[in-house]
Parts: structure tokens; C-alpha cells; sequence
């Protein structure tokens, strides 16, 4: 059994509203790129774990796993799809570090991808409110900005956070965002426009929102002796953490607090050993602004209550203390929904091995992911080092 | 890591048309029922694998498994839904074999959950269909009776099958659900019935079907240590193997043979050290009965093309020489797409333990099952044993 796992490859496409693209071009693209990264074969690769959200509702096909094998010519390997809502991405690499820790495999890819664009808006909406509780929020017309917007109303009314502050979070991603050749919006913002933007579910506005999105991401991880063989600069999962909370928000005895992140968090630092403190730089799950401020309270990185005044102070800037969402997070960078997690770990890798370009954070030593699903029915929590 | 990975709890709620059922009440009784018949408390449960085929589809709800953790009182505790069209429970079992070799869990919850019925049949059939290529298949009109109706027509052509022996399957497959108290038809039928009942895509008749379903199916797995110490009867999983095939009939080199099926096979004997002789009955994925006869060629039951006889002489009946689908199959038991592999597993374990009853095979020794997603773009095979 291999003891240590490390992402010798990875590859993505650029996220946004990609009308010439299809769900299969998506992948094929981010799997090649991931191959030709890691310096190996397709006939090395093992098996595939892919996180996908909903094919069925976006693009009336499941069994995504297997298509995906047939169209990069790896058949008959074993394929597995897995599904998590928002957190998908963040699943299928956890699953593929477990399918290398068990002995099974060696070398496997851990892709995601989701195809948004292609139903009307109305429908996408729709769709996206199935990973919330079908019975208690969504049939009841609960949509995951109107859940966010309640999270951020009990932030603001419990610790005195303030819109502008949510809006700081939006206007740093999307100057992150600007750095990214391939965030979805690269244009930076201002916390006027943020306030001035339409209302979505008060407090939230438009551009406190992340975006719909197309998009794919694919890593491929190998086991220790493998990474140290083929790769000059493995990049070690050190510690992982996955966990579920309360699908709805009425169950939580408290919803500024996503207890599925603390759990995956606390995981992923115990087996890393490692405490926030020791984190130089995170990818955080910012689906709405509200989010980043819970994520880097729930992850240690600031006290309760005190993000909103730890964003503004410029802590989470890519000069600052802890650099967050140095991609542009979902925000910026856009969020088809079952790549995101993936693509985290993409970034995480990019900054590690200091190929981040003009969003590069001055020497990392351990880089933070932090995937959600729903409104934090589930969160995976990932942590690399050198 | 715990060398030997074995079954040490089973659950299955009856399958049928359950209108009194909703999706959360099937997995919270499965689930209960399993943890009771492992003789462990819910607290010991380390992580769940969901199998779920298309709940965005079917009953507009993703994000399953979160669901599932929370309404069995199992959080924080991990939990993932993996899903491969209708080999999504074989799929939940691997996952779970592989968290535990892993060495990250003890003891894991595999289940399998399809709420079938709650749509109008129209948009059942449509969800089905989305385990089909897309763009080359469902989109072009084609539906799984269609596809497996193309595999009958060939399989005919080529080795002369009959009709009346692929109506044999769905006998044999009603005999023994007359003997499951679970299954969804209990009551036996004659050739002439299966012959004269309608065509729905020819020669596939109504009655070559397997039915749409509702149901649900858990199964708890552990480590070795832990086994021995809370189970007078662990079984265990010898061997698994799952192989991914091209999901479009038309990219494959001869549609009679699951190419998938074969490698899945010869993964599970390879692992543990058997034989197809060495099988003493089997839960193979009779979703029509032409698929029921593919999949005892390609298991290496009997020789490719002579499965129709096969069958026609007795070999596969309950008093046969490798009795298959003893619980009655798909075609009897019910088919929740999500659940169907699970089940299988349930079976296994119950004939191992000489608990199935009425249907039960004399001493089994190695007990075999076999799930298929789509038309053959995944399977999974496992190989159980005491």
C-alpha cells in the first residue's frame, strides 16, 4: 500500500458560458491536459473517479463515469461517477486518493465537469435546488440564493457584518479573477457596482453571486513511489476531510456555522498534522460571498464572527496573511458546479508548484481546498504540501 | 489496513410499486434493518456509499447521501453517492470495499435507493434513458428495449436463440420470486404468457421486461478484525472487479458480448483465485431476458451462444447446476435501478448464510453477482464466500 499520495498532473479548461463546447469536448480536453501535464500515458491511468452534479437534469445523460472512459479511449477501466451536489469535485478526489490508499490502484484521474448552459435558466435554477431538501426547502420555492441570503441576514444581525464587507469579498475575487486566463470574468469590480447590483435574495445581490458555468477539471494522482518516478515535483495530499451536515438549514442549532466544514476541517488537519496557522493560501467554496466569510471563520483562519472585518482589513488579498481564492474563486473564476472541487486542487497544485502566474502567492508551503455542497449538506476538505 | 473485507449486516425493503413509500422512509427502514441484522448500533457506522441512479430525475432530489446521513441520525459522518446508471449499488459495494482497504474506515453502510414511481412512466423511461449515449442513442429515439432488442435480434441471428428460450429466463426468474416475500411479483407465469404478452420492441415482449420499481437495499461492510469480533457468520467479499464498455451499442465490436461483464469477471476470479465452475449461483442483471442469457455466457457459465439452451435445460433453476437469480431477479424481484445491485448482494449473503428460505441453494459455497449499467458501459462483479 502506497503510504503518501501526490497530484502529478493536472488540466482545465477555461470556465464560462461555452457555447461551442460540449459536456464530452469539456473533459476530453482537461483529461488530455492533465495527461500530457503528468508526463505519462493514458494506458497508465487505472481508474476514474468523476464528480458531476447532474448530468440528468443539465444534460439528460448519467452514467457520465462511463462516457467518459469510452471518449478518452480508456476502456475497459473501472469508472465511477460520484455526486455530492456542489461538492462533487472535491468528492472524486477524495475517492481517488482512497482507491490508491486501498491498494487497489496506482495511477488514477479525478475529474470533474458540469455542462450548465445548455437548458434555460429557469431550469438551471431548478435543477441547482435539488441538492438542497426537496421536501422541506426546495418544493417550498427555497432557492440556494434565498438559503445563503437567510445565512447572511443571521451573520449580519449576530456579529454586526455588513453588505459592503460581503461586497469586499466579491471585488478581491474578481481582481484574483483578473489574473486568471481562465476565470469565467477577468475584469475586475468595485464594491459600488457590488451594492448597486440587482437584488437577488436580500442581502444578496447579483455580483455576491458566483455564476453558471461551463467547465471541466481533471488531476491525476499517484501513489508514492510512482509520483517520485515519473514526476520532479509531486505535489502531496497531506491531509483530507470529508463530512455531512444537516441538508436543511432548520436542523442546524446554528446557520452561520457550516458544521460540515468544521468536521471535514478538522480531518483534514489532523491527519496533515497541521493547524490553520500553517496554511499559506486557500481555495475556498464562495458559491455566495456570505459563503467565503463562514468558510474562513469555519476553517480556523479567522474567529467567529470576525471575517467580515478580517476581508475588509485585507487579510484574504493575495498580499495578505491568507491569501483566499486566489483564482477567483467561484465567483470570478465561475463555478460549473461539479468541476469546482477539482479545479481547486488544480489551483492549489499551480500555486505549490509556483507556476500561478500574475496571482501567485509568495512561496507556499501548504495550500487549503474547501468544497460545500448545498447550503453545507456536505463539505470535503483537502490539504497539499511540497 | 484490514486484510479481509466482509458482509456483516443486511437490509432490503420490499420492491414494488410503493405508493405509501417515499424515498427517505425506503432507506431509513433498509438502513435500520441492516444495522439491526449486523448486531451494531448506527454509532459504529464510520462512512456511507450511497447507490442512486437519477433522483434529480426521478424525484428532484440530489445530494442523496447527505440526505441519507441525515435522516438516519448518522452525522457528521462522510458520505458519498456514486452512480453508474443501474450499476450504481454494485458500484456503493466497491466503494465501500475500497474505503475499508483503505484503511480510512472500519465499518461502512453500502446502499442502494430508487424511487421510481413517483413520475408519470413517459419521463420514467426517459430517465432510464439517460444511461444511454445521448447525443448517439437516447436523443435518436432509442430506449433500453430498444438497445437490448438489437442484442436479442443478433444473439438470434448468430446462435440461433429462440424466443421461447429467453421466455424461459423470465419462468424461472417468476418461479423464484413466488418464493421471495420481497420481490414485486410473487407469482409464477408459462412461456405461452411470456410469448403472447406485448411486444414492446421486438422480439422483446412485455414480459421479457423487467419492471420500474421502487425500493431500497443496505448492506454493512467491515474490516476483518472487526467481523470476527460482532459476527457469528461474516461473508466475505472475495473478490470484485468492475470494468467500464462503450456506452453506444454501435462502438462495439460484437453486441452480444458485454465487454464490460468480461473484464468486470475476470477481475473478481483473478482477486479471488476461483473459477466460473467454482460458482455455486449467482445474481446476474436480467434488466431484459436477453440480458440475463448474455450474462451467464460472459460470466463463463456456460460457452457463448449456448445460453439459450442452457437455460432451457434446467441448468440455471434453483435444483440446476448454477442456479441464477434466486431471489427472481430483476425481471421478479423489481428492479429500483440504484437498489438492484445492493439487492444482489443481500441475496448473496442470505443464501450463504442458508437464510433464503424456500429459494435456497443446497450448501453454496461462492456466490457471484453481477450488476450492468446501461446497455454494458459499466459492470461490476463481486464474488462472496464464507
Amino acid at each position: 500500500m502506497s503510504k503518501k499520495v501526490a497530484v502529478i498532473g493536472v488540466g482545465i479548461t477555461k470556465f464560462g458560458e461555452l457555447w461551442n463546447e460540449s459536456f464530452r469536448t469539456l473533459f476530453v480536453k482537461s483529461g488530455t491536459q492533465a495527461i500530457q501535464d503528468a508526463g505519462i500515458s493514458s494506458k497508465d491511468i487505472d481508474a476514474l473517479f468523476g464528480g458531476n452534479m447532474s448530468g440528468g437534469q443539465f444534460i439528460k445523460q448519467e452514467h457520465l463515469a462511463s462516457l467518459a472512459m469510452d471518449h478518452t479511449a480508456l476502456l475497459p477501466k473501472p469508472a465511477m461517477r460520484v455526486e455530492a451536489a456542489c461538492a462533487s469535485g472535491g468528492m472524486a478526489v477524495s475517492a481517488a486518493y482512497m482507491g490508491i490508499k486501498s491498494g487497489m490502484y496506482d495511477v488514477v484521474a479525478a475529474g470533474g465537469v458540469e455542462k450548465m448552459t445548455d437548458v434555460l435558466t429557469n431550469r438551471t435554477t431548478g435543477a441547482l435546488s435539488t441538492a438542497a431538501d426537496q421536501e422541506w426547502e426546495s418544493f417550498q420555492g427555497a432557492t440556494f440564493p434565498g438559503l445563503y441570503a437567510m445565512i447572511a441576514r443571521r451573520h449580519m444581525h449576530e456579529y454586526g457584518t455588513t453588505e459592503e464587507q460581503m461586497a469586499e469579498v466579491a471585488v478581491k475575487n474578481h481582481y484574483n479573477g483578473s489574473k486568471n486566463p481562465n476565470a469565467q470574468y477577468q475584469r475586475e469590480i468595485t464594491v459600488d457596482q457590488v451594492m448597486n447590483s440587482a437584488k437577488i435574495a436580500d442581502p444578496i445581490k447579483l455580483l455576491d453571486c458566483s455564476p453558471i458555468s461551463d467547465g471541466a477539471a481533471v488531476v491525476i494522482l499517484a501513489g508514492e513511489e510512482t509520483a517520485k518516478l515519473v514526476c520532479d515535483d509531486p505535489i502531496w495530499l497531506v491531509g483530507t476531510g470529508q463530512a455531512t451536515g444537516s441538508i436543511a438549514l432548520h436542523n442546524r442549532k446554528d446557520i452561520c456555522t457550516l458544521n460540515a466544514t468544521v468536521e471535514a476541517a478538522k480531518r483534514a488537519y489532523g491527519m496533515a498534522e497541521l493547524r490553520p496557522k500553517d496554511i499559506s493560501c486557500a481555495e475556498v467554496h464562495d458559491c455566495f460571498t456570505i459563503a467565503e466569510l463562514c468558510a474562513i471563520e469555519d476553517l480556523g483562519f479567522c474567529d467567529k464572527g470576525k471575517s467580515g472585518q478580517f476581508v475588509q482589513d485585507g487579510h484574504t488579498r493575495v498580499t495578505g496573511s491568507i491569501p483566499i481564492n486566489t483564482s477567483g474563486g467561484l465567483k470570478a473564476k465561475g463555478h460549473p458546479v461539479g468541476a469546482t472541487g477539482v479545479a481547486q486542487v488544480v489551483e492549489a497544485v499551480l500555486q505549490l508548484r509556483g507556476k500561478a502566474g500574475a496571482r501567485q502567492v509568495t512561496d507556499p508551503e501548504y495550500v487549503l481546498t474547501h468544497n460545500v455542497g448545498g447550503s453545507g449538506g456536505t463539505a470535503s476538505v483537502h490539504i497539499f504540501g511540497r
